[in-house]
């Protein structure tokens, strides 16, 4: 026996010939039931109940203009997203927060320029309600879809693509990156290294710059060439390492800026015959623990509360959710605190 | 300047109103333009354009009943999803093929029961052509969804759940888990190992159930107690590897129902102070290499093609959409190779 196919599913129109009213009745009892007399309604409610009519949420989107869907937008890789800690953590912060709402999360991956068409597509056809994204680098067309479409969107991470007028005001969540960053070169310091380098992470991205910022807000004056480039990720950071090596034989510290790169750094030193921290102190960033406790020695690094994160983004969407067509506007920018944590590498 | 709000987007009657046409005139433009002029509708894609109107897919999905947007639904915690390597292959092999067809994926994550009551409203909201469902465990209400809102649907992993009744027959897919826990047990036994465990997969799925089966096949008179119960996890392969180690102190091999439990059955055998394979062979199951590589020694573990199993569960899911309402159907059963790598372990 097939499978009944999408067809068969009860109709609104069937629902309001087993009632004896009209569609416009079954409408309104679906939307809420305003106008329409307790008696009817009773009757409507009796008919989807016997012919198992499914509403519509297409339908009722066109009425209500409200899903019950949100969003969570990475422009990143699948490999990345399901293999780099962090977005698991930062979902999590956002899933809790959004089921205590009773809506329904929706993740969507996007990478690539077609995918980025696609996303229009799908942010254009009604089947959400607003945005949080993930990984936004320059000059991705995004900000500028989620704009023209006035979709409520929060972004994770700062987003610092220039010139960003007034009125493009963006609500986002971001952890103290710079800051972080000075306290972990300033502890190097205070420990008495002398050749500092530095792994930086993608500088399309806010976390990546940030980060360099604040190494450079604390040595100023260090050799350019202490500085080499990863992109978050584990490999990415075993390279790096690398090349600071074969340029600075003699440095004794580094401070990383994702703890996944410090895992692929700590590889290079081990292989390059460098005890840490004896020869080589390593500071990490994110305090991911299930990195962090699991490298050898464990990673001294700057903790960042992901999972908290995640869910100071979601309530500052619900509260651009609860004040579309009020006329207040928070325009949201929350930073949080980092700390550093101490532990064998450095 | 407040953002753009929703309300303030284009709407069709504005459309119409600027092309000097009916609503419904637009509106068949916007769907395919049947039976309207080539002038006319020249007119209305003018206006469109000048206004800058974005086709509202809701509206569009109550004629068309085709959104372009496919689920893919996994019933575990984000936790898992996220530190799973596994799930991240099965989605970029998913991904390619959709991409190819200019599909967008949309990730659902669905644990609890409250979780399965969001689901279905969204299942139920004409916002998805068709879903790809993995980790569904029996009593899972999902199957009971989907079927009674005829949404086509395909499984990662073979659904189990009994009685199946010959009209439920499902769509699915999934490694040869049985054939490929055979030929590892058979593998350890042509070593000359006579004390062969086994760490088994969660007995609520079916990879979890077949592997046992396959060990049970080549070892039908082994002790019941040579096998232990995790849950696919790292840290539940750690726990079963010490529980068999406490009844079996001169056990001499172990299969493992995955490569995740594995990594965690070999820091107990170090802890310890077995030595892999020399007291202990261990096989795991799967080949995610970034585990089974990454291991010391590096697994000897069933290989399993995952991303390819993504593609074809994507292809099934697109076979069964062109389908609906064609009268043909195939009903796919897919079950994919699986072949044993050797590496140190065993």
């Amino acid at each position: 026996m097939p499978e009944p196919s999408v067809a068969v599913r009860p109709t609104l129109e069937a629902v309001a010939a087993h009632a004896g009213v009209s569609r416009s009745t079954v409408s309104r009892v679906i939307n809420g039931g305003t106008g329409v007399r307790r008696q009817v309604m009773a009757r409507v409610e009796g008919a989807i109940e016997e012919l198992g009519y499914v509403p519509n949420r297409a339908a009722r989107t066109l009425v209500t203009r409200r899903t019950g869907n949100i969003a969570v937008m990475i422009a990143e890789p699948e490999g990345r997203v399901f293999s780099d800690p962090y977005f698991g953590l930062q979902i999590r912060g956002i899933s809790k927060e959004l089921v205590a709402h009773d809506l329904q999360l929706v993740l969507l991956l996007a990478e690539g320029a077609g995918d980025r068409e696609r996303m229009d597509r799908y942010l254009s056809g009604g089947h959400i309600d607003g945005a949080l994204a993930f990984s936004v680098h320059r000059d991705d067309p995004l900000p500028d879809i989620v704009r023209r479409l006035g979709l409520p969107t929060v972004y994770g991470g700062r987003p610092h693509w220039e010139p960003i007028p007034r009125e493009a005001a963006l609500a986002y969540v971001d952890a103290d990156n710079r800051g972080g960053a000075r306290e972990a070169v300033r502890y190097l310091v205070a420990q008495g290294r002398r050749r500092i380098a530095h792994i930086a992470g993608p500088l399309g991205l806010a976390a990546g710059i940030d980060r360099l910022d604040g190494y450079r807000d604390v040595l100023f004056d260090a050799d350019p060439s202490l500085v080499a480039q990863g992109d978050f990720t584990d490999g990415s950071g075993e390279r790096a390492m690398a090349q600071l090596l074969d340029r600075h034989p003699d440095l004794d510290a580094v401070f990383v800026a994702s703890d996944l790169m410090a895992k692929g750094a700590l590889r290079t030193l081990r292989a390059r015959g460098r005890t840490v921290p004896h020869d080589v102190a390593v500071v990490g960033f994110d305090d991911l623990t299930s990195v962090s406790t699991a490298t050898d020695p464990p990673l001294t690094t700057v903790r960042q509360d992901i999972e908290g994160m995640g869910r100071t983004m979601a309530r500052l969407l619900l509260r651009k959710l609860h004040e579309q067509g009020s006329g207040t506007r928070t325009q949201g920018a929350v930073i949080t605190a980092t700390t550093l944590t101490r532990r064998g590498s450095a």
